[in-house]
């Protein structure tokens, strides 16, 4: 079982291995993965035990296999589909990022309740009444949401998408979402992380603008 | 000193404890925040106690108080101005993003290199040139950046920024920074988030669709 802070740092490490291939390495070693990362090797090679990918004494892990091993265990090697409901300014931003492209994530429906919005074209997409929703997941068999709702509507919502079939949530609304525990939720909450970075700064006006920040 | 995790936790309190205000309450037990949140009250207590503001055996915390508290530990009862640097998707939709307001946060000005994009409009802004970028700050002695480039512009832009003047970094490049260690940097990186997600639904795939998900 792969701990979730393992997972956290697959992504880190898959740009780590991609840039060291790119630069035509076969191997890489664990210390030269800590280097690049502030990591050490114990706990890149703890990582990597993970994958099932097996390090050699001296020459450290080879490339492709651990990439292949990295995507596998991160499901980035199949395509998923997802459908994005709340077309607002986060939504669209989302439903136009090239990124998720190379996470294999494809948003292939885009949903809102404001009519004045629905039939609008967002890349190759076109936004659709939220009233459709229910067929459009039972038709497409599709089991993953990103969330771009507001707060207010966010637990309705997702109620809704759990009923007719959604299994798992990526949830961007600044709302703690109680829902069965057959479903997966994951939060990218704006608030939670400026949290992290303002507290720091507090931190640093209060201890003066020059003093170093191992404040937390 | 408060933990990082308690911060983090802190946005989900002041949900819970603003809820609670305009239900008309002036008091609330650590018992009831624990069961909006599902966390135990002892973790409640716990984090309160960071703020400074003490419970009262059988009635609970007072809302108000608790609020301020945690605000300004969040350094959220200040205005804190902020630049942009990058007007692409995922920039444009920040700057346009209205909850900052409620972290207290101002995205002050908008930056990019790309000269065609320079001199539009984005709510009351206008996006800049990058070359502008050394005087705005020096002028506004703004000191936090919110970074919205591409992964492979991110590091270079990054050291610009603090040899600038900027001490703050809320970094949405998928790219893992290298700075001193005095500059703060906050990743939040939409591919770490989904990584966690994507995990956890391949191993929903793998258990097979119906069984629970208590895997993590």
């Amino acid at each position: 079982m792969i701990s979730i802070p393992t997972i956290k740092r697959f992504p880190s490490y898959l740009r780590v291995l991609r840039h060291y291939r790119q630069l035509g390495y076969d191997w890489i070693s664990a210390t030269k993965i800590a280097e690049e990362l502030g990591l050490t090797a114990v706990q890149v090679r703890k990582d990597m035990a993970g994958t099932g990918v097996e390090g050699k004494p001296k020459i450290g892990f080879e490339i492709d296999p651990l990439i292949a091993a990295i995507m596998h265990n991160l499901n980035w090697d199949t395509q998923t589909d997802a459908i994005l409901v709340g077309a607002g300014n986060l939504g669209l931003a989302l439903a136009r990022y090239e990124g998720f492209a190379s996470y294999g994530l494809r948003i292939t429906a885009i949903f809102d309740s404001d009519e004045s919005k629905c039939g609008k074209a967002v890349g190759d997409l076109l936004i659709m009444p939220i009233n459709n929703i229910s067929s459009y997941i039972q038709a497409h068999e599709v089991r993953i949401a990103v969330l771009t709702v507001p707060a207010a509507q966010a637990q309705q919502v997702a109620e809704q998408l759990v009923a007719y079939g959604i299994r798992a949530i990526w949830n961007f609304a600044p709302k703690d979402l109680k829902l069965s525990e057959n479903v997966i939720v994951q939060r990218s909450d704006l608030a939670t992380s400026f949290a992290v970075l303002s507290a720091k700064c507090r931190r640093m006006i209060d201890h003066g603008e020059n003093s170093p920040v191992d404040l937390l």
